[in-house]
């Protein structure tokens, strides 16, 4: 097993214990919304964007707890994201990470309101006192996560992502809608760390860098996924994106300058960690993993 | 023109004003979202949150741009639930203050956004230096909106009411879901001008009871509504809680007692006020207005 692989099944498992902790379910008529707010969020997913938080806080040698909190904030907005993505007036989809998705195991009202929880929960976890004892470090977090995430961010681009099929998609269109839907995100996952390490702003700057490029490569990498990709082992549905005739970074370049792209991005954000010494090298292992992945 | 209905108005204005401050309409593709952020939120409703959060900030002397930006967040909130609350897969309403609801005037997908990037500007809004010089006060109006929001508030409560043709409901079970559904937001709102204000304990606890209990009358009262009320004046569908055979105030006490429990409750919000002085008579007169109200 790789060390990457081992950082990334530890983080998985912390993440889902401090998830859990955050996540109970009440006595009440509102323990079936909790039920749906756990159900969409524990156990799944890659847990990258955890992932990064965690590793970008260890080079500033920020408190394990502190991390795990804002880690836990982030992975709650991007489930809460997939829930509402998935929902019949959006993308629907019937399965995501091989399981029925949050409005078919529920129904469509618990989904939107499990993800509205979900998100409000968030921010709740943020500004919470055990995740950092200066609430100007919070309260930073908090503005961040609502800029990543809004309509400036992921939720624009998800409005960008619906309305991309009546409008003329380039290459520069389909990484500026990417940026916005998936890239803030991951930026903001691997800002976090210098924010609750109060990292010097060269530092930040280099991971702001490196996030760019990484979440760009995953997302190439993410087309090309949705063409050559084993639906079996990707747990959801596939080809999607091709037959719905949408622009996407292979329909655009083909596979072989896509693939080409994934990998010219991945050298560039492992140099961005140049002024970051041993600590740094899963987020390079990361950065390699995030273009040779298989799902 | 009363004293109330003049500060009432000059709230609607004010909040209008920074309303719109904070929500710009990008040249992008966003640009659609955006817009109907604004159609959910501008020109629209009675503005009662806000008008007391600024009101309990004037007894504390709290800058009038903390209190704005404050009213302004907690209403983003308000209309992200609405908007929400419309679509199809939940109250399915065409109409919400006497204009086509958001999917109806857009569509339901970027409804659905819309209210997730509203939700999302209510703590960037909240979080942002603008608010508070003291990030400790930031954070604090965070995780209070985000608990009065949350799963343990609003958003529970209207997974209890989704869920309360199947249950039982006695008078207690339906002050419990409005208590939810409502009351928590009321609560936060009159609340935040304590927060704020840095206001004594003692202070603080008389406007949350406060709050309570004008919370509780101004469900009773649109219970009443509902029955009794002008459907061109309200400018949403009526009758529609008798006609789905739901429980309301009304349907368990009946239209006398419904009112008597209303008046009662008005005075004994007035009564929690006693520890201030002139400048809560208009708290004092929104109290009365509450259970007065035609609309």
């Amino acid at each position: 097993m790789t060390t990457l692989k081992a950082a990334l099944e530890v983080t998985a498992r912390d993440l889902n214990d401090e998830l859990a902790r955050l996540l109970p379910v009440s006595e009440g008529p509102e323990g079936r919304l909790q039920e749906a707010m756990r159900y969409a969020t524990l156990d799944g997913g890659k847990r990258l964007r955890p992932f990064f938080v965690l590793q970008t806080a260890r080079l500033f040698n920020v408190a394990e707890q502190a991390a795990l909190r804002t880690a836990a904030a982030i992975e709650l907005v991007h489930c809460y994201s997939l829930v509402h993505d998935d929902l019949p007036a959006m993308d629907d989809d019937d399965l995501r990470r091989g399981r029925p998705t949050c409005h078919k195991a529920f129904d469509e009202a618990t989904a939107i309101l499990a993800g509205d929880a979900l998100l409000t929960k968030a921010f709740e976890v943020l500004a919470g006192p055990a995740t950092h004892s200066d609430p100007q470090v919070r309260s930073d977090l908090v503005v961040e996560l609502a800029q990543a995430s809004g309509d400036h961010g992921m939720v624009g681009g998800q409005m960008f992502d619906l309305m991309a099929e009546s409008l003329e998609m380039d290459v520069a269109a389909v990484t500026r809608l990417q940026g916005l839907k998936t890239g803030q995100l991951i930026r903001f996952s691997c800002e976090a760390g210098a924010i609750l390490g109060k990292a010097p702003w060269q530092q930040r700057q280099a991971l702001r860098a490196y996030a760019h490029d990484v979440g760009l490569a995953f997302q190439i990498t993410d087309d090309i996924l949705d063409v050559e990709g084993d639906p079996g082992q990707v747990g959801k549905g596939l080809r999607k994106d091709a037959e719905a005739g949408k622009a996407t970074f292979v329909s655009l370049l083909g596979l072989d300058r896509a693939r080409h792209q994934a990998e010219m991005l991945s050298d560039q954000a492992i140099n961005h960690l140049a002024c970051f010494d041993a600590k740094a090298d899963l987020l390079r292992e990361a950065a390699r993993f995030v273009v040779e992945r298989s799902l």
